[in-house]
């Protein structure tokens, strides 16, 4: 899907996209992470707004509903001083047979600086990235099966917070991953950080064994999947699975692969949870869990606010 | 509902969440009213806006759609310079089946300052209270048959300013009140304000015989019910009970409650008449009433702004 | 629909409401483009904001969706520093039954200084701006099938920034004449300014001849229409209308009245090519001529906000 040179980068290097984890070099995921971390100060301030994107024009195109994720794109870029504009796609000129192209050029038009995209197809951001005005940014807020970007680069966040150092952790993705556009942008954001042990866990309709050419370890097995691991990360279960082929049901995943305290006893004492939200609970995890002491679920979020923040005003700072 | 203390204010006996008008001291009815007599003018101001909320982040979280209240709530944070979060409950998260608990953690985890709650489940804001983060205010924007303590609040603003006194007040409340939140906050607060006479009107199964509880006179007949009255606030009637055992229909209605020139004739020649909106011409209002010189209406709406301003900028000044 | 004196414009012939091109004089025209003008610099700075509506409120009523036109607006408000409420009408109020004059009672009640209104029914915005407060203005975003005049203005800017002067032009306007208020709008305001010919150019059934009441040759022949044209403003094919009694098929309508490279070499050799937008490629315009040289679709995108917001810090500066 990358074209030649790297379309999230320009020729200096510089993030003027973000896409994908994918193919982000370790200075940039570090340089997000650090700017992050001056703008989860903000958060906390009397007055939570820096004028670092004043006036400029945000756009969410969220062509596939995500209540949850489009409000923690509009509070980071209030926050920036930004002006939002939602657009309810699914209602718009894209309903009139526009291409979404033209749909992209017309918002490009209005002398938006940045839009904000989530879209059911894999790649549509990138496309959108490819044909904008060179003034326009494009985040990616989850495309497809292919790449949740911010997702991922907040679960970095959060990981460096809680371990500080990447390079002797052991981390254990659980569940559906297939289908899951998290755990990919996590798996190659660990990846560059330096993680040595990247665990898949789950049956074979959810983690198939071609995950491996990723350079996980797919483990079936849950005990062995999050034995010693330092981060835990559970994905949600879709409920539109449930009964499929896929699954036999609720209850029998969370037989296997639903975190229990048991289970979290055979991860290291110190062991984070992790979980994109919205949890399920007694699905993929138990509620003792979710509420318990290692849950870092609740930080996730907080901490997903700052790194939006760092993403949109560095991406807003540097040229094509 | 109330726990031991009261939920709505802190060990100072200060303001920290607007639940009710139950249980609120006198004191702080007051200083509410007080305080919205200055943010009136702010609404004349060439520029209407104060940076009270600046920075501040308000998420109106409407669980029952409510365009009406919503834009006022809206229009009244923006005037104090705060960033405004609608979200859309129906379509969001909850309904992927996410608890009401979980929701409100997740939003709380954004470092949200104050959520605006509107749920046709009584009691739910008080939920949200207990649950939420310190530093997180609740505004109740109207809880199943509960409570409307904005509304309430507007009203005895509106009271107090075409009668200065509420101690020698006579106060009908006529129609659906068995059903109405805004009754029952209107009684509270007329009660706590020292109004002596408060009348109930309507037919037995929209106003039952126990509202006497309440320390309210009731009334079968609208001649004895608004005779000499001060004040009249006629409510609406919900379409959706016409026709049903409740209610014979409209026509019948509008025949015994509803407000004609004729019946205001009884009351005192310098009453007002109030009602919360939006008006039913012609079934609990006669036309010429609702555009006559003894209507209120309109000034109600306009005096709703600067007190939902007057609750906003207080609780965001009280910590919890 | 015009009462005696121009609802638009004060004693002093200042403009008070935007509700038609028709009536405007050709100073205030004037006025509106040379005002956007300095505003279409604010949208290429860094920070694309001015206070002039600074603590304004202005609210979008759309009691007809159109996303892309709200957007428009909405981005020039706030570009113009207001604060913008975008009220979904359709599911508020007036479905409860309340009138159209209700709501905009209530609406201006709450302070506010602008009302941005589109409706199915020709004439609503005039009603509106009778009944309004004095201190409200009101935009007309397209009533029916009788002006869209902030469409018409930004072709007028349009043409005047491509051909400098209006009084040598040839102005040929295709397609769905008899449905469209933006052609409405266009043929009064190049009238106003001078332009010698306007043609309308389709069917019978989309062009009537009784169009030629309003001054414009009518061409049933598209060869005839946009020969040595300056300016071809091509219109939207609803796709509703599509065959139906009017209208054969989209390729049939295509096939005589489609702009195409071929037809375009007609016009003069520095003709542009307009469109409302969104386009219907291959319907009304072959994609040759959409992305050619001659087309300047884009162009009037960000000249309407421009314009826009050069029509509400007008009128918002005018007292009636």
């Amino acid at each position: 899907m990358l074209s030649r040179r790297n379309p999230q980068l320009n020729s200096h290097g510089e993030l003027i996209h973000l896409l994908s984890t994918e193919g982000l070099p370790r200075a940039v995921l570090t340089q997000i992470l650090d700017t992050a971390s001056t703008f989860l100060a903000v958060g906390e301030r009397e007055i939570k707004k820096v004028p670092l994107l004043r006036g400029k024009s945000v756009f969410n195109l969220f062509f596939e509903n995500s209540t949850r994720t489009r409000t923690t794109f509009e509070i980071a870029a209030k926050r920036l001083s930004a002006d939002v504009i939602n657009l309810d796609i699914a209602r718009s000129s894209t309903a009139k047979g526009e291409s979404l192209l033209d749909t992209i050029a017309n918002l490009s038009a209005m002398q938006a600086d940045m839009f904000v995209v989530r879209h059911s197809e894999s790649g549509a951001p990138y496309l959108i990235a490819q044909h904008c005005a060179p003034h326009v940014h494009v985040v990616n807020a989850g495309d497809g099966r292919h790449a949740h970007p911010t997702q991922g680069l907040l679960d970095m966040y959060t990981i460096r917070h809680f371990k500080k150092d990447f390079t002797n952790l052991t981390v254990a993705i659980v569940g559906d991953i297939v289908h899951s556009r998290v755990a990919r942008s996590d798996i190659h954001a660990l990846t560059t950080l330096g993680v040595p042990e990247i665990r898949a866990v789950g049956p074979t309709t959810l983690v198939p064994d071609n995950l491996r050419e990723m350079g996980v370890r797919v483990c079936r097995d849950m005990a062995e999947g999050i034995r010693d691991a330092d981060v835990i990360i559970m994905l949600r279960l879709q409920n539109e699975r449930m009964g499929s082929a896929l699954l036999p049901s609720a209850g029998e995943f969370f037989k296997h692969y639903g975190l229990t305290p048991e289970k979290l006893a055979l991860a290291k004492p110190d062991a984070i949870v992790m979980h994109p939200g919205p949890i399920n609970r007694g699905v993929e995890i138990d509620s003792a869990v979710a509420d318990g002491r290692h849950s870092v679920i609740l930080p996730q979020v907080t901490f997903g606010i700052a790194v939006r923040m760092a993403v949109m005003s560095i991406i807003a700072g540097n040229d094509a």
